[in-house]
């Protein structure tokens, strides 16, 4: 779903419909156009400014008023609201949407209270992420961050403990004892953890491997730890 | 990769040519067919009689002999040659090619000796399989049986005990002892096991959830049991 035009746009947004990000022309102002960007930030939907023949390919009109907006399978939660919780699923640029779909449903099965993602080159809530998430989307909080890095500060200050899967982890994921309150952070598809996301952990884990290969697809290295927290925390209650 | 002609065919089945297939033209016949028929049965790849017009839009060309092949991208194993070991996995109509892929990736990475298939609905191995493999399937041997019933008889006449994964499964899969020679065996997408496969099982497992869904990824759950799996075995050792 692609809308354009101020008013159409700014309604969108009190209405409170998902929206995946939006579009303002280069050059285009005005208070207006300043109320639609305020409305957008205070919803969490991302907004770039962009030339207006981008605009005009995406909208198929020029009658745009210089907004476009596009449409999201689902509305992103808000950190504030999953805050309280045990376990918090971080995903440092996971690009497939079958992945981030099985994700989330891995995540909810498991016991986490959300999934993280960032705004940008990682997969967004579309409908074939819906699919593969088999129906965990409609009851899982999906949040989505400008910045990982300052997101896992956020979550130090209100007391998890941050466990970062990595190749080189000091820590076997199935050795280890984890806090009350967990955040499990899982990087992109053959990239893995971003630097600057690795020294934010407090704790980098491995899964501990036989055979000549070094990594498991994202997705499945998400249900061996997050399934591991779920038997200890079982065992524990 | 397509084969034509009763030569090339057979000369390609004694040089251990990986084929995914191969198809006679019905009404074909003969001593030079049933060689390569023979040849067929011997490397175990699956002959199907079709319509002469089947064999021609195939291949491409009249010219055939009555005898097309399909190449495959990895040979298969022969289930003899992985009977000694501690755990197979069995995969009851897995039909997407990049589950099938991660599956193998996971198998071989939690120390499984193979993953054995069923010749009919259910995915083969394809360069999608290969790739989704990560190279796994350089390493991890891939069996392909016609009857996935009669293998896992022979199976347990071999003293392996059957655990199917299932959702009405009645013993958790992190609270089973297994035994020192384990098949784990995975249902299809969606369809689970098939009842008769599911009377073949010595245990029926589960994996608990939390949260408002009944079912993994396939690929998820196979990471889930294979390396609880791996973990009691590494405890033990």
């Amino acid at each position: 779903m692609v809308l354009s035009g101020i008013h159409p746009i700014a309604e969108a947004l009190r209405a409170g419909t998902p929206l995946e990000r939006i579009l303002i022309a280069k050059g285009a102002g005005g208070p207006r156009i300043q109320e639609v960007v305020d409305l957008a930030r205070k919803a969490s939907v991302p907004v770039r400014f962009e030339p207006r023949a981008a605009l005009e390919r995406l909208s198929g009109t020029s009658a745009h008023q210089g907004v476009v907006a596009v449409g999201a399978a689902r509305k992103y939660a808000d950190l504030d609201s999953v805050i309280a919780s045990e376990l918090l699923v971080v995903l440092d640029g996971v690009e497939d949407p079958h992945n981030l779909g099985a994700i989330i449903r891995t995540a909810h099965a498991a016991g986490a209270a959300a999934v993280i993602i960032p705004e940008r080159r990682a997969a967004s809530l579309t409908d074939v992420v819906a699919k593969a998430a088999a129906g965990a989307l409609e009851h899982l909080p999906v949040v989505r961050v400008t910045n990982i890095n300052r997101t896992l500060e956020e979550l130090k200050d209100r007391g998890f403990w941050i466990y970062g899967l990595d190749e080189r982890g000091t820590q076997a994921h199935d050795a280890t004892e984890y806090a009350a309150r967990s955040v499990v952070v899982l990087g992109g598809e053959g990239k893995g953890l971003h630097e600057q996301v690795r020294k934010h952990c407090d704790a980098l884990l491995r899964i501990p491997m036989t055979g000549q290969i070094s990594s498991l697809n994202v997705s499945v290295a998400a249900g061996v730890v997050l399934f591991e927290w779920r038997r200890r925390r079982a065992a524990k209650a």
